[in-house]
């Protein structure tokens, strides 16, 4: 690949974190960033990410970078909601742009809504780009690697997936949206309030697994319990007291004649050892051959999407044009080797 | 997908599934059968193959049921080596027909023989059909999975995986190219000779990775090591007295920079655990991050390999024509229930 002009659009620990990453793979130059953070507006990028000078300046206006840019790619990472970020994708598709991003409603976006999937794919075509979400979960854990474990079946009964992580590297906006630190009356109120969601993207990971199996559900269901812990458990942004919540226990089944086909698990606390919890990534398949699968620890959560989105890149270059799910592509591979 | 008609060609063991495995697939029809052994030919074909009759008459001679069958898709199941299917392969591709091959060295073509690959891919072309090797191993579980699971690393710095199974299943033919119950020296001079072949394949799953990965390779090389037992272990078709071999201890390494950067290992012996041996398929990756994979126990051979290229059909009818690989495509699905 030869000098592939990107754009960065979002600067969170996301994005900077893909910022690291092109800067260790040749051939890849980022030629714009749109921020939305005013204290680093009109910043040199690299400078403001804490690392070298790039003679990139961080713009808040995303018109005038996608306009002038050259650029042919974005990585986007500014939302979590198909609506949200839809206005974002839409002007990048304009610009003329193929678009990688990790929001996680983008990983299936007809499940989210599909007119307006429908609405952002003929705009794709129009304009010849590519648009994809991905990221480890959505996107990869619960759903990818599910389903390419599946091809080795002569027939599947059930499905049952688990991913098994630690919140404690996390700061004060995860532990509010998880309810780590509440009592467990904070915590219902949270979850039927909408402060504390959980995991988001179980509707998209479990429609993926369908889509790809050719089921039909009837509906999917997600429940969220709080993770309460005995011991008193205390990381650098949050103590919880014995009879406090740890973390959410948080899952989603989809039925298919009445019976939870598909089981997907997602139990996320701080410090999950001290409840006797080993973190990993695990696959069951109940079928013609079961299929048992263990990833131990688990894959890391930001490095992983992060990582997935940047090796997304030579797919997407190569694909037709059209709003494109996991389904549709090869699985990304870590192209090219570190600089050192 | 309505009425796909499929041909068969070879009918051995994995041919054989490949008809049970279409039977339970609505929307697929069986249109052909070819066959080598003289006592099926002329014979229906799901009755030769110990099932109900099914109107399929098996043929010797594959052009005629080529030119007839109306097919648009080739399972294929000869042999396993490029040069010995390539006159089969180009045979069906003449005559229209997208291929399915299971045969080991045709997971990756080029590296077994790139003239003779550039010539089928041109055929594949001219005659706008795809064609692709496929199969447990290679093509899944030393390779593909390998490459899917590096799509969540920053970079790599080394890769072993491993494939420990039990031969106990397997007849005379299969104990005689492993040398299970030949004698130490028995099996020196088998592996000198070329009658104890181990595993086919290693050479293509490098291949695979090194590829995804982006990294050029200085040398291939593979090690075969008796696998001597120290207990008496007997099977319906084999008994191995203690000092004597049990399997195959099959090794192969990609070097790169002097250093060997990707090793695959596939002990293949009798009742493994009589030796202390776990089955199962195990993948390590040494990078940012490392990754630990474990499916206990492994993926059972015959099984994944049929529905890998069962699975494989929606994939290969919607790619664009040509010789191509799993790293082409994306990871096939069990892509619909079995008819209960």
């Amino acid at each position: 690949m030869q000098d592939l002009k990107v754009v960065l659009w979002g600067l969170g620990a996301m994005g900077s974190g893909m910022y690291r990453l092109l800067g260790m793979r040749p051939g890849v130059e980022i030629s714009g960033a749109v921020g939305r953070n005013p204290a680093k507006l009109g910043r040199d990028l690299g400078e403001a990410l804490g690392m070298e000078k790039c003679g990139v300046t961080i713009a808040g206006d995303p018109r005038e970078v996608l306009a002038g840019s050259g650029a042919k790619l974005l990585l986007h990472s500014t939302g979590s909601f198909f609506k949200e970020v839809y206005p974002e994708l839409v002007l990048a598709v304009r610009a003329g742009l193929n678009v990688i991003t990790i929001a996680e409603e983008m990983s299936e976006p007809w499940a989210a809504d599909p007119d307006l999937a429908a609405e952002l794919d003929g705009e794709a075509k129009k304009h010849e780009v590519t648009v994809i979400g991905t990221g480890i979960n959505p996107g990869f854990v619960l759903d990818a690697l599910v389903i390419a474990l599946s091809g080795v079946c002569f027939g599947i009964e059930k499905i049952e997936a688990e991913r098994v992580n630690d919140l404690s590297p996390f700061g004060s906006t995860v532990m509010a949206t998880q309810g780590v630190g509440t009592s467990p009356q904070e915590f219902a109120r949270g979850v039927k309030e909408g402060s504390i969601v959980g995991h988001i993207g179980f509707k998209q990971s479990i429609t993926l697994i369908a889509r790809a199996l050719n089921w039909q559900l009837e509906r999917v269901v997600e429940e969220k319990e709080p993770i309460i812990t005995e011991t008193r458990r205390e990381t650098p942004y949050v103590v919880v007291e014995p009879g406090m919540v740890a973390g959410c226990f948080h899952r989603a089944y989809g039925y298919r004649k009445g019976e939870a086909v598909i089981s997907l698990k997602h139990p996320q606390q701080i410090l999950p050892e001290q409840g006797g919890v080993e973190t990993g990534d695990y696959i069951r398949i109940e079928g013609s051959p079961p299929v048992n699968l263990s990833i131990k620890p688990e894959i890391p959560g930001g490095t992983g999407t992060i990582a997935l989105a940047v090796n997304m890149i030579p797919h997407v270059l190569k694909s037709s044009p059209g709003l494109k799910t996991i389904l549709d592509l090869p699985f990304p591979s870590c192209w090219n080797e570190l600089k050192r």
